[in-house]
């Protein structure tokens, strides 16, 4: 080979090993659906999305939902102490909510989150949702907000205000995907479900949308989520089911540990199905439907944790043995937010030592000489020390699968909970250290 | 330029990018001291290391320390559940410890941390306390065993045993810094520091040494640190001491939130020095020497921060106006801990949304509208916004500095407290990613 072509080719490797680990922004995550999911339209709910330029450019970055008259909307919005003037309203909006008003509407932006803005941030959320309500025939009290992007920008809510006619006139019942498009912000795919059930007999549909794939953790665990269904649920019933329905799904699942100032939940009832409505959560005309709801927050919350920043395994931790399902919870959360962990993942070492260190470090009790602890099937440690049909290289293979089960049974009662993280890589160093530039 | 020229130039340019992102395992972290310490020797005190081949090869790797008869000692240690057989050794020890008995002895090792190794653990322990106090002249209940290194592996303990005798034949009072390297693991540098003072006008010394560069958080932050002064101070005030300055330092300082089941601090003191016995913590004759064990503590500990794995930044987050002083240390950690923070440190990225999304997921009391941010002087956010006076270039010079301090004023009270961490870079997943293979 000639100098020449040798150093082609050095310069080629270099190159190569230089864009494995830095990625290129454009890329999806690996752990993303293969294929997108259908949605159902939901009766009784329209939606648009339309480019309003508020940060990116030649993309659409605004939605409007509307539920028609008569709907119910539980929320459950993030417990940070600097949540931002969207989330505030929201808080507001959803104390005053009553089924016997007009519309409801949703008006959502992407790339400025309106957070840390001061009092500007509330004349901003005032305005979107001043602006929606005439244009939906309703009240401003009626229509929910929120945005999700850069904190400490002031929202240029004009931009906003000015393309509101035109989301209103192009309200569609298919425009879920494209408004799961809109609300994007470092995610690399738009996230969709969809699920069918019945109640006392009666067809009913749930179709949700989320985004998030940065400071994704409880509480909430989404930046923003907008769901809705033709069920016919009151409004304190839609809001326990949520509420329920949130603890095992988005309040259980980690990226990184962080917290945003702007997560926001939305499930509205628009009661256009046909079965008598509903005012107790504990009917149990509701089970099937209470299961459906719950399997569509785990599938949008689950996608959210493979568009985890960096992302390249997404990871079930499972916690039994504890001394309640509080404290199993609190040890999963322990192991699945552990960096030593996340970067064990991301090397694909099968460290279960680490996995040790962090249930020892949750505060929770947890008896070192019962401990056991499996990678899917494989038995790696038992009664405090590694077991002895455990072979490194088992657990070396194993590592190697996109979507992994650890396991940790901590011996000293019957609390089990379930967590979903993602691994700790480079490429979550990249993606955040130039999230501005 | 000739395309040879050319093509050396860009694969030049392409290994260089790799080798800043790569870095080596051989290199010393950069924030590290530019000078050795000198450390005064201990009256009472001699040290000595040698290599043993637990893992390492070709370095030391295993360390004695005595105490002469009449000393007392002092210890903190992790708080995991899941802490190591050394740990839990050394916490028995130290509930019998009197000043009455013969000599006190300390042995440590590199490379192997006896944790999770079942009743192994335990025999491994006492084999090395044993044969140690018999080395020295004492009772195996007066050694005390600390161990660091690879969780869940059976600790070769004879190999450590085999060396004893020669440990105890080469012990000197200028050992100091010897020891400091044989305990090291992933650590790029020794760390040592010393200090003296005067308690009722009598010159006292105080000397350390410590390791630790992972799993570097409360509590304990550091895994494994030695220090001893030659005051004579009764055992219940020598531990509230060290209790006290524990946590203003080793409990102050965090690398990846992740906590060691393997971290011990231990405090001897001789009383070889000519002051009479002072038994109260809180007695007036022990301010200067409080002040000294603090400083010295601190130096140990921030040294362990700036050999925090892939550190690139020290930095100091300042929490003032929280409820309580307690408060102020959860907001400061939930800011020094967060993934977002320390990327975008690492970014050299004043993304000042960061540190008020860390405040606000901290759980802890804060007043957004009324929150003050500082980069080092510059007021970067005040009453819940931007400063007006604020510029992004001063903060993205700022950040450009090794050492950064970030302080925020949560405007809800008088607590207040410091800590200290690094940032994450490409490095600290580089070395985790890879610490096994």
């Amino acid at each position: 080979m000639s100098d020449i072509d040798s150093l082609k080719q050095q310069l080629a490797e270099a190159e190569a090993a230089l864009a494995a680990i830095k990625g290129s922004p454009d890329d999806i995550s690996p752990l993303a659906p293969k294929t997108a999911p259908r949605v159902h339209p939901v009766r009784g709910v329209t939606l648009s999305a339309v480019a309003a330029e508020v940060r990116y450019r030649g993309r659409d970055d605004v939605m409007l939902m509307k539920l028609e008259a008569g709907s119910t909307l539980a929320g459950v919005f993030t417990k940070s102490s600097t949540r931002s003037a969207p989330v505030l309203w929201c808080e507001r909006a959803l104390e005053g909510l009553t089924a016997g008003g007009g519309p409801v509407g949703v008006i959502a932006n992407a790339g400025n989150s309106n957070a840390f803005t001061g009092a500007a941030g509330e004349e901003s959320t005032r305005a979107m949702a001043t602006r929606a309500a005439s244009a939906l025939g309703t009240v401003p009290e009626r229509v929910f907000v929120a945005s999700t992007g850069v904190i400490g920008e002031r929202l240029p809510h004009q931009k906003i205000e000015a393309v509101i006619e035109t989301l209103a006139a192009s309200l569609t019942a298919d425009g879920w995907a494209r408004c799961a498009g809109a609300i994007m912000t470092t995610d690399t795919f738009p996230k969709l479900a969809s699920v069918q059930c019945e109640i006392d007999g009666v067809p009913v549909t749930i179709s949700g949308m989320a985004k998030g794939s940065g400071m994704i953790a409880p509480d909430m665990a989404t930046m923003l989520a907008f769901a809705a269904t033709d069920a016919n649920i009151g409004q304190s019933a839609l809001q326990a089911l949520l509420a329920e329905g949130t603890d095992v799904s988005f309040n259980a699942v980690t990226v990184d540990g962080d917290t945003s100032t702007s997560d926001t939940l939305l499930l509205g009832a628009t009661g256009k199905a046909a079965h008598d409505r509903i005012e107790d959560a504990g009917d149990g005309r509701l089970d099937g439907f209470r299961a459906a709801l719950r399997g569509m927050l785990q599938d949008l919350a689950h996608q959210v944790v493979r568009d985890g920043e960096g992302a390249s395994k997404f990871i079930e931790v499972r916690v039994t043995g504890a001394e309640t399902h509080a404290a199993a919870k609190t040890i999963a959360l322990s192991i699945a937010n552990s960096p030593l962990v996340k970067t064990a993942f991301a090397g694909e070492d099968p460290n279960w030592g680490r996995i040790v260190m962090a249930v020892g470090k949750s505060g929770e009790k947890a008896d070192r000489d019962a401990l056991t602890i499996r990678f899917g099937d494989i038995l790696v440690a038992e009664k405090g020390w590694v077991a002895d049909s455990y072979r490194e290289e088992d657990g070396a293979a194993y590592m190697r699968a996109q979507d992994l089960v650890v396991s940790a049974d901590v011996g000293v009662g019957n609390g089990a909970a379930s967590v979903w993280t993602c691994d700790l890589t480079y490429a979550y160093v990249r993606i955040n250290a130039d999230y501005r530039s």
